[in-house]
C-alpha cells in the first residue's frame, strides 16, 4: 500500500476542493467575519508564505495566544502545513508558566491577540527565542506596545502569496502541533502532536459511533483552541467540510445561545462550567432561543454532573455526550454512547450509563492497573487508567518527567477509574487525590458529586488527610449557597444512606471558597496542605 | 505520538472486549449458525493455533476458496492476526487462473469449501506450493477427494488453543491480505493489503459521511468475501461491533429478502446485478417482506442504472448509495452522498447526482489526466482517473505490469471519468473501451446506458471498431428481450435526441448474446475482435 501520508495540509486541500463555499463564521473583537473554505485556503497559504519570509522553516515552533476565531484556524493549518509546529499557548497559565513554555518550546514567532499583549509585555525580558510578534487583529494600525519586532497579521497576508505551495516531502510522523498541560503542581509539560496523530484523531471524531462530525454539521468548538486542539474539532470539521462557528473572546451564555440559534449549530464542545452557564440561560430565557438544530453537546475536561445531563436532555431536548480525554491523548479516549442493546432501558438507567465517561473509541486501547496488576472490568475495582494508541503522546517534550507517565508503551493517565462489564469507564479520582484509608480506596469525586447534589451546597471538595491509624481519611470542604443554612449533621444524614460507613468523611468543614487553579479546577493540593494536621494534631 | 499499530488483531480484540454478545449470523450448506464475538474470538484463535501447528509462519500465504460465512470471517482475522497473509481466491476465475494465482502467491495452505473441491482436483497436479487442504464444513467426515493432505476445519479447531496469543511485534505495514484482480485480458494481477491499509479503510467506512458503519448496524455483505475483502465490510463491522449477516452460498433474491426481513439488516453491499434481482423480487412479492430496517444499500463494482436507484428509493423506500472502487483500492474511493446544500434540490436532480460515483472519501486524493495534462473539474472533460492514499496499492505483487499502472506515486485506474465542479465523479468508460473517433472521445458506457433504458433491449455493449478515416467508430451490439421486435431504425431514433451526432454508433447489430467474462462483465475485447474488420473490409 502507498504511504499516502496523513497530513494536515491534505485536510484543508480537501475542504478547498470539495466544499469551497462552506463557511467559517468567526467572532472577533470587531464583530462577525464570514469566510469560506476557498478563502480560508488562500489566506492560510498567505500566512505560510508570510511566516516563511519571517524565517520560519521546517520544525520551527510558531506559537499562538489567541481565541477561537478564523485567524487561529488559519494558524491551525498554515503552520503545520508548511512543516512548522503550531504551539497553542494556554493563556490561562500564569505569566511565569507562559514564559517557561515559550522558552522551553523555543518559539520563534508569536501570533498574539492584542488582548494578551500585557501578559507578553510583563515577561518579554525573559523570552530568549522569540524573533517576531504578529498581531491578530482587523485593525490596520499596530497597537501601542513595547514588544518588537511587531507585524500586523492582515498586512503580512496582503503582501503574501495565496498560491504558496506546501512541501510534498512532509512525513506523517513529523511534529505538527504542541500544547503544554496545565499542571496543578510543577512546571507545565509539553505534548507534541504529529500530523499522523491529528489525522487519525480526526478520523475517530468522524466515526458514526463517535462524534460523527460530518459535512452537514455546523460545528462550534467552545473549548478553547489553545486547549488540546479544541478537542480536534477544527481539524475534523475542516477535513469533512462542516460549517464552523468560532465564538471568539469573552463570550457569555447568552452569546452562545444566540450563536446556536442564529447559525443553527448542530454540534458543540466544551467543559461542564460552560454548559452549566448555558443551562441557566436556557432555563431563564428559553423562549428567546431555538436549540432544535443541536444534535450533540460534547462535554469533557471534567465530569459533568448527572443532573446537568438530565436537564439538557429532558427539559431542553438537547442530546448530551460525555467524553474523556487529556492533553496527552489529543484528546479523545472514551465517549459515552449507549450500545444498541441499551437503547430500550428506562431513562434513569440510560442516564446512569451516559453519566459515566463511556467506552474506548476504535484505534485506542485502555486497561486499568493497581498494585496487584491488571484490574478486572467489573465496575467496582479501581485502578489507574492506562491508554495506548496512535494519537497518544509517547513522551513529554524534552522533559525528565516522561519516565513517570510513559512506561512499557502505555500512558499512565493518573486517573483512577473503574470499568464495568460493558467496557464503560467511570473516573473515580485522580491518583494523587484518592483517599487511601486502611489499604482501601475512597473516591473523593463520588463524595463530592453527592454533596454537590444537595440543594444548599454550592461546591464541595473532598481530600485525604493524614490519619494516625488509617493512613488517610477523607475530609469534606463545603461552600454553601448564599443564605443557605444547612448544618453539618444534615449533610451527614444525607450522605449516610448513599455510602458504606467507612467512606463517610471524618468531618465536614464549611468554607467561604475552595482554592482553585488558573483553569478553575479545585486545587486539592493546597486544600490538603491547609488540612494536613487536621486529624493528627 | 505512539506508533500504536493499526492491526487486524486489535479490531477483533475490541469486538471481543466491548461487544462479546453481539452476533454473527452465518448461513452455510448446513443452515444458519449463530455465534457471538466472544465465540468468534476463541474460534479465531483456535484457527491461528491450528495453522501454526500445520507450519504456517510469519508472511506465509493461506488461501481461501469460500463463501461469505463465519468460517471465512474467522480466516479474515485468524490468518492476518498471526502474521500470515489471507489470500482470498476469486472462485469465479477460470481453473487455469486459479492454478496460476495459487502458485504465484505461493499459497501454503488452502481453506476450501467442499463445493470447490472439483476445481482444485482438476488443477492439483499444477500446484507446487500447497502443503495442506482444510475442508470448511460442519460435517465431521472428510469428503471423498484425491487432495492430500486433508484436514477437517472443525476438527482442527477442537484440538487447538482458544487462548492462542497473537504476536505483539507485527508492524502495521506488514502484509495482511491479498487478492488477485479478475483481468479481462492476460493473467490476474495480485494486490497485497497491509494491516494499516485495511485499518484505515475500515475507519473510512465508519465515517458519518461515508458508509457510517456502526455498532447499531446489522451489516450484510452480499459482495463475496473473495472480492476485494467484501469491500472491507467484515473488518469494519467487526471493529465497530456491528451484528453481521453472512448469506453463504448460492443465495437467491428471495433468500436475501428473507434475511433482511428476519435479521433486520440495516446495511448491505453488492453489485448492481444482485440489486436488480432483489428489486424484481420486491416488485413481485413486496407484501412478504419488511425492508424498513434497511438504512443503506451500497452498490458498486459497476455503475448502477439510474432507474434501479429510483425504483429502490421511491417504490420501496430503501436508501441507495452508489460507490466506486477496485481491487487495487481496498476498494472504497468515492461514494455518492449528497452534500447538505443539495438536499433541497428536486428529486430528479438529486437522483442525477447520486447516480454518479460520488466524491472522494477523506484520506484519499484523486485527479484526472489526459494527454494534455490534468483535466479540469467541469463535469465534461474526460480523462483517466488517478488515485493515491494509504489504502491504495503501490504495485502488483511480483508483477512486471506494475510499471504501467503505478506511476509517480499514483494508481492509474484505467477508468475514464469526468469530475464536476462539486467534485462528483462519473465513470465514462474504461481506458481500453473508450472510442477514439477523430481525436475526440466517445463513452461507450453512456451509449450503453441509454440503449439499455429502451424497453425492448435486454442488454447492449458498444465497442470501438477500426475505421479508415476516423481511427475508430462505435458499433453497438444489442440483445433484445424475448419476443421483442424493435427495429434498428427505431433504436437510432431513440438515441438521436440524446447524443451529439458524431457520438451515434455507425451501426447497431442484433445478437443472441454478448460475450462475458467469468465474473459476468461484458468481454469487450472479444466483441472488438469479432467486429474488427466490420468497417474496413
Amino acid at each position: 500500500m502507498m504511504e499516502g501520508a496523513l497530513l494536515i495540509n491534505k485536510m484543508l486541500e480537501r475542504a478547498e476542493q470539495l466544499f469551497p463555499k462552506k463557511e467559517i463564521v468567526s467572532r472577533t473583537a470587531s464583530g462577525i467575519t464570514r469566510l469560506n473554505y476557498s478563502e480560508l485556503g488562500k489566506r492560510t497559504r498567505r500566512l505560510s508564505s508570510a511566516l516563511e519570509k519571517l524565517g520560519v522553516g521546517r520544525g520551527d515552533k510558531v506559537a499562538t495566544l489567541a481565541w477561537n476565531d478564523h485567524r487561529h484556524l488559519e494558524a491551525y493549518f498554515g503552520i503545520p502545513s508548511m512543516g512548522a509546529v503550531l504551539h497553542t499557548i494556554n493563556i490561562r497559565l500564569s505569566p511565569q508558566h507562559i514564559a517557561y513554555i515559550i522558552n522551553h518550546a523555543k518559539d520563534k514567532v508569536l501570533l498574539v491577540d492584542p488582548m494578551f499583549l500585557p501578559i507578553l509585555e510583563a515577561i518579554k525580558d525573559e523570552l530568549s527565542t522569540v524573533e517576531a510578534h504578529i498581531i491578530l487583529s482587523d485593525e490596520p494600525q499596530l497597537p501601542d506596545t513595547t514588544l518588537a519586532p511587531l507585524y500586523a497579521y492582515e498586512e503580512l497576508l496582503t503582501d503574501a502569496n495565496p498560491n504558496y505551495e506546501y512541501p510534498n516531502d512532509l512525513d506523517e510522523h513529523d511534529p505538527a502541533g504542541m500544547c503544554y498541560t496545565s499542571a496543578t503542581t510543577g512546571l507545565p509539560k509539553g505534548v507534541v502532536y504529529s500530523h499522523r496523530g491529528l489525522a487519525l484523531h480526526s478520523m475517530a471524531l468522524g466515526l458514526a459511533d463517535s462524534a460523527a462530525i460530518s459535512e452537514s454539521d455546523v460545528a462550534m468548538p467552545v473549548v478553547p483552541m489553545f486547549h488540546a486542539n479544541a478537542w480536534g474539532m477544527p481539524f475534523a470539521a475542516t477535513w469533512y467540510g462542516s460549517t464552523q462557528v468560532l465564538p471568539g473572546p469573552s463570550f457569555t451564555p447568552e452569546l452562545l445561545a444566540n450563536l446556536i440559534t442564529q447559525e443553527k449549530v448542530t454540534i458543540t464542545a466544551g467543559v461542564p462550567t460552560i454548559w452549566l452557564g448555558l443551562l441557566k440561560e436556557l432555563d431563564a430565557n428559553a423562549e428567546q432561543y431555538d436549540m432544535s438544530s443541536l444534535r450533540a453537546v460534547l462535554c469533557g475536561g471534567s465530569a459533568a454532573p448527572k443532573g446537568m445531563i438530565q436537564a439538557f436532555e429532558t427539559k431542553h431536548k438537547i442530546p448530551f455526550i460525555h467524553a474523556y480525554g487529556m492533553t496527552e491523548t489529543t484528546p479523545l479516549v472514551t465517549l459515552s454512547r449507549l450500545k444498541s442493546h441499551q437503547e430500550d432501558l428506562p431513562y434513569d438507567e440510560k442516564l446512569e450509563i451516559r453519566a459515566k465517561q463511556g467506552y474506548v473509541v476504535p484505534g485506542l486501547e485502555i486497561k486499568v492497573v493497581n498494585d496487584d496488576g491488571e484490574v478486572e472490568w467489573n465496575g467496582e475495582d479501581m485502578g489507574e487508567l492506562l491508554v495506548r494508541g496512535p494519537w497518544i503522546a509517547e513522551e513529554y517534550y524534552n522533559d525528565e518527567r516522561s519516565a513517570e507517565a510513559f512506561r512499557d508503551g502505555w500512558l499512565y493517565t493518573g486517573d483512577i477509574v473503574t470499568i464495568d462489564e460493558e467496557g464503560v469507564m467511570k473516573i473515580a479520582d485522580r491518583t494523587k487525590d484518592l483517599v487511601k484509608s486502611g489499604g482501601e480506596w475512597i473516591s473523593t469525586i463520588d463524595l463530592e458529586n453527592v454533596l454537590m447534589a444537595y440543594e444548599d451546597v454550592f461546591e464541595a471538595a473532598v481530600v485525604g488527610v493524614p490519619h494516625p491509624e488509617w493512613q488517610e481519611r477523607p475530609i469534606a470542604a463545603v461552600v454553601l449557597k448564599p443564605d443557605a443554612t444547612v448544618s453539618k449533621k444534615e449533610l451527614f444524614e444525607f450522605l449516610k444512606p448513599q455510602f458504606a460507613n467507612w467512606w463517610l468523611p471524618d468531618d465536614i468543614i464549611f468554607m467561604d471558597e475552595i482554592p482553585k487553579t488558573s483553569v478553575g479546577k479545585f486545587q486539592k493540593n493546597r486544600l490538603r496542605e491547609q488540612l494536613q494536621d487536621y486529624l493528627t494534631v
